[in-house]
């Protein structure tokens, strides 16, 4: 461990450098940062700078990643990678994304006083791009960099009507450098996030830390239920078909089938009688489901045993439904050999060593493309509000955090 | 019974004036037909000259009801009261209300053909108004008649801000008149409404018509559930505080609670989680709650289990729950030996006595302030289907019922 004596000094350097950056924002009052907006572009100076500051060579990929190098004892060795994105949600929290650039700055910034160099290079990746807001297209930096950028999303377009393509010009970078942002998988060893949870689960058990054990897969569905719109008054319960009933059926047999099961979660986020009124029986149900597991094996259980129920319900309430598959994507495993020393690092601290799914999506998800993954979760505060200004973490978490990535460079044996 | 020589002729007759009267509309290409609008006042004129025709002396009273007399063997004689609403909602059925004016009209252009008589008047009433659609304040026709006007509502604005008091005077009535609208009781033998079902009993029990017991009482709630809004993928099941899942079991406990009980019904009509995403915990849900029944005592009963398993569901899933109510309506029961003397009626044309309560409100709701009330439901086809351009009933059943009132009449015998 590298803050035995200075205790505390990792962490306060992480939550001032989160205050400051969050000052880099296109909106008033509140944290927002886009795609290659200027704020965007003021994060990337600033992040630049302590990359600078802490000793690394910085450089922007086509893709407006921002890329600090620390060498490692000899120069251009291959490099274990680290960060995570520095755009926002609209009125975000400030350690989403974030949280995991500063930190292995801060954690640089210590080794490099002190001279301290690996047998490996080091690079921070503040990727440039991750929650899909400006283009409706997430991921970009992280996809860029691990060779799987879909050019397609180049002829998206923003509120203002601009291309994706346009943007990246009028802000200097050059679509057609893309390419050149992929990473060649022999000069990379693997890939640790460090990250916000974003869930109440290690605020639940009292736990700064927890080591991911994978992104989940998620199965989307739109569902529309339709039956027979009645009178309140004069239809008997015996002979009504009632769209909202039945959706209220199906969602708590989703909440039912993915209880009880780790890393299983089955959520009705949206809806909605159309035009429903107090005296009418509900002809119309439209209603989403969203259905994610640690492994694909558990989702797909679920979703087939989702499906066979919303079907028997609907026939048995005589109410069909159209039911539209809109998102489905595979779990992403974090590599054992990575959880296994970041767990060896945790323990040695004297913690226990949570393991628990990331139920969110991450730039990790998109790296697995390139190397092996590995994340490190740290406690969310405030209930685990997200993507929300109430979004807390404590100084003392952001120093705990730090000792453990700091102990799992120290101690990193590429595989 | 007075049609057996002429089997459809009245059936026919009052399918015919429904389609001519729905003529008389507001709107292009669909029956609307409200409160002293030139549509309204055609379809007065219209009913006037019907009346007429079947040998009745017609006034207008100064609620804009219009009232047709026949009198008894000698003028003078107290009357048995019958009619029905001939305003319309928006985009209306042609038979709702309007059935109850034209079939005693009917009856009576028969009994006037023959030259019979009774020894007590009738008298049919066209309300003039009972939907509310126009001043928001419903059934002031038969309230003008039963005496309990509410002249609040004369202040009330249409669309166009014009006040209820402005249209009346307009349109040649005068409010300061409407005290002289209210009957005096000892004029009244009673009331007799026929009416479409607007539900779907009969229809799926393949009868022709109906005894109605009593006009069901309501209560109506809307309800705001607020638990904790989360991410979908990382808050796990047994850390939700779900507000749609609170409102989903909820009305499941309604529709459960109130089914299997003859008379009572329960509906969630509008649900919404607001602002909801796909990818969300709803921390919100609002949802309204109509309960009703035949009896005060089955619907209290209910509301309350209703009102405590709430409670109880929202302490579980730690959502709280604000509960208005927003309506309250006391049942209001059909007189017995009116009910006996038209069973007896239906049962003497071979047809099977079928007792329902209205789940619907009606004009008999308010005539009974005035003197007992009865109500013979007609079977509605297509699915119940009301309130609708797509309600039908047929001229077999419109025949068969102007036989049961005519029957009815003619066997009366005053309390």
């Amino acid at each position: 461990m590298n803050h035995a004596g200075s205790r505390g000094t990792a962490g306060t350097t992480i939550m001032r450098w989160a205050d400051e950056l969050a000052g880099h924002s296109e909106a008033e009052g509140m944290l927002t940062r886009t795609y290659l907006t200027a704020a965007h572009s003021g994060a990337a100076e600033q992040l630049s700078q302590w990359m600078r500051d802490a000793g690394m060579n910085v450089r922007r990929d086509a893709a407006g990643n921002v890329i600090g190098r620390y060498e490692g004892s000899a120069p251009g060795a291959p490099a274990l990678l680290t960060g995570s994105h520095f755009d926002t949600v609209r009125d975000a929290g400030k350690y989403d994304g974030n949280l995991g650039i500063l930190l292995p700055i801060a954690c640089i910034a210590e080794w490099n006083r002190t001279g301290r160099r690996f047998p490996f290079a080091i690079e921070v990746i503040g990727f440039a791009e991750e929650e899909g807001v400006r283009f409706k297209a997430t991921l970009l930096g992280s996809r860029a960099i691990a060779g799987s950028f879909d050019y397609g999303v180049l002829d998206k377009r923003d509120s203002n009507d601009q291309t994706m393509r346009q943007v990246m010009h009028a802000a200097g970078f050059n679509p057609d450098n893309l390419p050149h942002a992929a990473y060649r998988r022999d000069n990379v060893l693997g890939f640790m996030e460090v990250h916000i949870e974003q869930g109440p689960v290690l605020l639940d058990e009292n736990l700064p830390v927890g080591v991911v054990t994978a992104i989940s897969g998620a199965s989307r569905f739109l569902v529309q239920a339709t039956g027979l719109a009645g009178h309140a008054g004069t239809v008997p319960m015996s002979l009504r078909r009632d769209a909202a009933m039945t959706a209220a059926e199906i969602g708590l047999y989703i909440e039912k089938r993915c209880s009880g099961i780790p890393g299983l979660v089955g959520t009705v986020g949206q809806l909605e009688v159309p035009n429903g009124a107090a005296n009418v029986v509900p002809g119309k149900a439209v209603f989403t489901i969203d259905i994610r597991a640690e492994t694909d094996a558990v989702r797909e259980a679920a979703v087939s045993d989702v499906i066979n129920e919303m079907q028997a319900i609907g026939a048995r309430r005589k109410v069909s439904l159209d039911i539209n598959r809109t998102h489905e994507a595979k779990s992403v495993p974090c590599a054992g050999w990575l959880q296994e020393q970041l767990g060896a690092v945790i323990s040695q601290a004297g913690l226990p060593v949570r393991h628990l799914p990331s139920g969110a999506g991450h730039d990790a998800m998109a790296i697995a493309a390139l190397t092996d993954v590995a994340m490190l979760f740290v406690r969310c505060g405030n209930g685990g509000i997200s993507h929300h200004p109430d979004e807390t973490m404590t100084a003392e978490d952001a120093d705990i955090a730090a000792r453990v990535f700091s102990g799992f460079v120290e101690n990193f044996r590429p595989r």
